[in-house]
């Protein structure tokens, strides 16, 4: 490569921001240009994350001066309607982002409303936008990622569930239901503090929250299972927190004609030649260990034996990772049509 | 009380062993008459746990003295098949026994030889005594523990996930399938060494184990739901380990025509005056810190908002304590005919 | 017991505080007549505590109401400076207290502004109140304790090091220097959020802090051990930050001519019939699992072998328990000639 | 490079071999010729751990069959006595070896006698190689390194203290005494089960071990030390067992005529330009996440501000990585003249 491509990071004290800044610091074919955030403007990101030392001791910049910067491509770990509200200018100056937020991920700005909206922000900031955006789930989006100017990349619940499940409803199989049983490491809570994430309250502890069909990630999964099945699909969907720092892992209730073996048959020729999917068996499933710090999704189908049982499915992911951070650094790779493993083995 | 009763402990190097002692060494109408096992004969007992010095600092007798020894009342915290052998004789010699292994759980020896025998042992070891258990679950079983010799305390999957439910089936709802997502702590694998309880492998990971319809403990499930709804039931339960110590939560997802609130009241009206059972609202889901160490089983309904969707509960106890260990002495203090709350407070 | 002990609480919010209520809701002899907070006036304590559920649902009131309640006994949890001005009215009303703060652990003022008092708070809230407080380590304060209006409960790090140093330097042993490295869980730095005990950087971490000669608790333990050695002593203190809930262990490097076995046997005959001091043999050293959720300080005396190298004592409590709660409860057993075990046991 | 690297991993399915093949895969110029096992002989090393499928796949070869294998450089991450054994006749067909066990650590087959050698193995397995071994602590023997067929990597709470300490000791200071508090995540206990590393006893429970002079590890860094120093050197040294996967923590307390700054001064002359030392402030002391899963050793030095007090040090590092396997591939780039952080970045 002649000249390496010029990267910005918006939100680089989160913890996505962190780990995208720790990759594309050994990364052969990119330069960190800036690292920006609001809250630590003007520190050091390395005295923010003391482990970033001799790896990136940049001074972070406000995200007013990062506007004024150049970027072949911005990455944004902003809170949603903050990312898409400082994305804007840079998208209309040509700049090409992969949004971390949820921003860009729902195609129905009316869906986007019920769910991330509120007095503050009333309205999607760019609906003009969301059509040119491009839902970042790699394996399932790749060519459009490759000519895409806007990423949305998905979050860590949704690339989990969705991994096994969309091969599936891609194969017209019949699917009567599914629930998706979603267990998060802590990490996945983000940065800012919170008394349930306060050490002493979520160690040693277990327990689900927001349970049921209310939890703003599943609008974004049934629109990408409708689009799959080409009708639309709805789902349960119930996330915990789990006293780990990183990697989900989620058991999906499968209510199909379909045996666990058929499904295995059919995710192993979807996913053929995949780098970062693994598909496991019966005898040797997902653990979040077995991914952490990895850009892998482990899955393997069980269950279902007797007729009446669901089909059981097991994903595994770190959060941080192919969840979000190492599957933004996936999409860049394909965008600016780099092997796309490049930073992202070991 | 004129005279206290006389205990014996048979396994009293298990975690559950060890649980016990320290309550009954506490208890105000009980002595400790003897503990007893097999790997650690000779040992103080406050030698395998240091933290039982100054509480109980016996020496540990073997299986065979125990034997010999008389008492008012025996808990086995033996593994199953060599439990029921050791209990037979004290059985036959009159000693009420509490006995925490699976081996008088199951009313239909097929069914026991079907997941608990194998080469060594290939039969129930005491067909003729299985109709004069009683299953310990004491909210449910509380009159006929009062004159039972043999209690068969149930697992701590089977009481975190039978407390929700036996109410919604005795009420005679409607229930067209059950799925039972539990987690449990990792004492509930016992004190025996294994690889995945090293801590290295267990620490900072999270994995799911026997899942589909296989687990030994589905059956004893099984059989109670059924006998709550004059009808066989079947169920699907996947367990999974959890990295903290203690506590099992389980996100049970039950199709019902019942709504959460009717579910709610349900149980409220069936554990009305129970001292051991917490009903909590959907904005205050379970957790297993608020749980552990105590006897207490706490548990929600919330989801099945929107027609389809299942209605979840969430309940939650420490498998040692209510899952183990404390509704032994609960269901002690009923054979007796103590107050029931007996020692089990803190 | 003709009437139960009335009890009020001041900051029951705080870790500390709903140790204290859980122990003092089974206590025999006491009632609880108020729980109070300022963040959390008008909620229901077990609203904040769900684990308090059945035990105490009182509704918190305003530390300006609680001033107008009576009460035999208030317990401080509050921080340091706020703690004395709100006693001060209730100790001129005559009500005993026991206060967990450091507001009365000093006998200089001068030391306690050196490092108490700040900008907002400029001097000790009420220095003539400072010679009537009774430095609340039970074991070596007791008859004081037994008349005291006011007790100035020590610190966890304190009590943990204190309780071994103590008998050797009353007994007149050459003690040339003293380094204590301590080791404590993270409940300990109280229920306040902070960016270094929120669970993703706590957890699978390690981490030193204050250390040196600068922590605010120092002067604390020098000045007890300057009363016992009737000489000025000063000591090197350096805290950690261990990934637990609860727990303190301390590696406290001994220079003196005593050997291990010496100073064992100067301890165990100074503790001798003391129902919360364990020693151990250097086979089997203290840990802070094995003190969890109790009142006990476990200790034991190894190294030094040849010479040069320094006698090792290691000392091990929970930090809320024998550190904070649980002895606080023990001075009031004290104060009002109740069994020292009360509520303790368990 | 025309030709990779042919590497043979003996004792593959240890943490620290795991360690090696995850990092040696995607290394650029090496290639794994085989890996080894005695236990695991004939099955596959990613069966034995899962977070290698995909990355190495092969099947183990028995120590017998590696014997017979060619190789340009062979890792034994054997147990002591084990090691040598084997790597005997692999260093006298000339195959350049890095031992991760103690056997070729101690110029002294006396001293390694007393602390390693029992019933089974009487004598140190080759006394005739132990001059012709280098000691593998890179930033100090890099020059021996480069030539050596033979190098006794050095183990994890080694690396740990002796690196913050080497520079002092070489500058010539006065140094009176050190005593080292180290704290050591639970992997480096290795893969073995014990019960005190069983998840339910290692995890929220933090303890002290082999504490005093005792421990094994002692005389290697006295060894050390001592050629430093240029006179014989003793130091005390207390390991502790932290509820932690990975990372060691040293806190060193140094009576010294330096002050904390001059110390500072010293190492970063000594370590400059070092790409694995980080020597960080007072302010911003080294933690064990800063360098998890990094071949870094953090230090900084702080304490001693008023005469009597010893000067602390505070080290950091990964036991698997700079403590073990990361060290360990440092020493072969520098070996075979390769980029000495190949493959140790990110």
């Amino acid at each position: 490569m002649d000249k390496k491509i010029k990267i910005g990071i918006l939100g680089a004290t989160s913890y996505t921001g962190a780990e995208l800044v720790r990759m594309l610091a050994f990364h052969p074919y990119v330069s960190i240009d800036y690292v920006s955030s609001q809250s630590y403007d003007g520190q050091k990101l390395s005295a923010v994350f003391p482990g970033l030392m001799g790896i990136n001791d940049d001074v972070l910049i406000s995200p007013q001066d990062a506007q004024k910067r150049d970027a072949d491509c911005v990455f944004s770990c902003l809170p949603h309607a903050a990312s898409a509200g400082l994305l804007l200018p840079l998208i209309d100056g040509g700049i090409r982002v992969i949004d971390l937020s949820a921003d860009f991920r729902l195609k129905d700005p009316e869906v986007y409303k019920k769910w991330y909206c509120d007095a503050k922000y009333t309205e999607h900031p760019a609906p003009r936008l969301i059509e040119k955006a491009v839902f970042g789930l790699t394996e399932h989006y790749r060519q459009q990622i490759a000519g895409a100017q806007i990423i949305a990349n998905p979050g860590c619940y949704v690339t989990c569930i969705l991994l096994p499940l969309l091969p599936l409803y891609k194969s017209g199989a019949q699917i009567e239901w599914v629930i998706a049983d979603s267990k998060s490491g802590v990490s996945g809570a983000g940065r800012g503090l919170k008394q349930n994430t306060h050490f002493p309250e979520a160690n040693e502890n277990f327990s689900a929250y927001a349970v049921g069909h209310r939890h703003r990630h599943t609008p974004e999964m049934e629109q990408e299972l409708s689009f799959a099945a080409g009708k639309p699909v709805t789902m349960t969907f119930s996330p915990h927190l789990l006293p780990i720092n990183r990697g989900i892992l989620s058991t999906i209730y499968i209510k199909t004609s379909l045996t666990a073996a058929e499904c295995t048959d059919i995710v192993k020729k979807s996913y053929a030649g995949e780098p970062f999917i693994r598909i496991r068996e019966p005898a040797d499933l997902p653990t979040t260990a077995a991914v952490a710090k990895t850009n892998y999704c482990d899955m393997a189908f069980t269950g279902g034996e007797d007729g009446g049982h669901p089909v059981i499915a097991i994903s595994a992911l770190d959060n941080l990772m192919k969840g979000a951070s190492s599957q933004a650094l996936q999409n860049m790779n394909v965008m600016f049509n780099l092997p796309e493993t490049t930073g992202l083995l070991l």
